[in-house]
């Protein structure tokens, strides 16, 4: 793990909520670059930064004490963890390991991100935005586990990861992370994930290695998206 | 339904926070009653009111385009919904319905909390951590549906309810609302329902029409608890 010193403008949708608010601070935020596998933060370690993930993919573990492993979120671009940071003495919910080459993360130290909310209420009403919008990603996937088939899960996160890599109509894509990750984060065993994958040849998803071809994002969509509540309201529809 | 006027002190956790902030408007703030069944909003609605409950059980439910339903959340005593209402322009996520009798809710005006929130750095604290509360809840129930057994997932309800109706460690409880519903939000098919109602015998768990006799809320918890990475930090265990 390599520490760099930031160049600021750093682009991340938090920073650019307020723009002016972050100018007078960036010189001592941490821009930070990591390898796959590094760990960023244990479970139950204090919260001292609230992480914003710039590039590359993070997971979000938990263990319990009967020795199960779930995966929280696959954190990418634009996303933020560690929001325990934002209250005094919490500690980190899970454990935070870096699953893509090229991940770079900016950490804003608790004290810091405390006192600027404390301060500047448009900061306050971007941070609540955001955990709102956390709530609403954790309820979507619990409602996702009830109404959709496992290929419809993972044509949804083919469809977030068309957005992501800013895909047009027919794509490319290259999965970021191993597809045992994927499939546990979708909570599919490894054969359900292999049958998944096979239910979407059908509609012109192509998956050789970790080469996926999607033929028609408009195709893909109708086929995940009516069975999702956020259909018509959800981001991944913009996309393509 | 019928429209009470409030009696203040009016107790709920998110008051008794700042209890001298909300004595100024408490004359504002309208208690109501419902009956079972009753709708309280519909998703889509505009949000106007953050909503507080002070008794009962509400049910939180979505409908996908191709018909199924899911219950997002099963909210009672000192439970919130409706956070939408903190946000200008935004609308509820999901549809509120009562499912027990004698439910009580507060309906907190979404211009009232909005300006609240700018002006009381308190509260907005409060309110941050109530919402990091809400992505805690969602991110446990689907760590839950993947490391618990369906009797696992319903023994930690019935712990919830150990403690909504502060069990002492043997306990004759009352289920408050019906059991397909209770199924539904635990994500199980009422077969599924049954036979974790029959794995729970041999704990000591009695089930009876709507009364449930548990004879060890200790040996309940040891059953459940061990699956979940919460063990040790969580409400259910500082009951009874």
């Amino acid at each position: 793990m390599k520490k760099l010193q930031p160049h600021p403008p750093i682009s991340h949708p938090l920073l650019e909520a307020s723009p002016e608010l972050w100018a007078g601070v960036a010189s001592t935020l941490r821009k930070k670059s990591y390898e796959e596998e590094d760990r960023i933060v244990s479970h139950g370690d204090m919260a001292v930064n609230l992480w914003l993930v710039l590039s590359g993919w993070v997971k979000l573990t938990r263990q319990t004490p009967d020795g199960k492993e779930t995966i929280v979120e696959l954190c990418t671009e634009g996303d933020v963890f560690g929001e325990a940071a934002l209250f005094p003495e919490s500690h980190y919910p899970y454990t935070a390991n870096v699953v893509s080459g090229g991940t770079e993360l900016l950490a804003i130290p608790a004290t810091m991100i405390r006192s600027l909310v404390a301060t500047q209420h448009t900061l306050a009403v971007r941070v609540m935005t955001l955990l709102n919008e956390h709530i609403s990603q954790a309820q979507l996937k619990l409602e996702h586990r009830a109404t959709m088939s496992a290929a419809q899960r993972l044509g949804c996160f083919l469809l977030r990861l068309c957005q992501v890599q800013q895909a047009e109509d027919k794509k490319t894509l290259q999965m970021p992370i191993e597809k045992h990750i994927l499939a546990a984060y979708l909570g599919m065993k490894p054969e359900t994930f292999s049958r998944a994958q096979q239910q979407l040849k059908p509609l012109g998803i192509a998956v050789s290695g970790q080469t996926i071809t999607v033929n028609s994002i408009a195709k893909l969509r109708m086929f995940v998206c009516n069975s999702c509540s956020q259909s018509g309201s959800c981001d991944v529809e913009v996309a393509g």
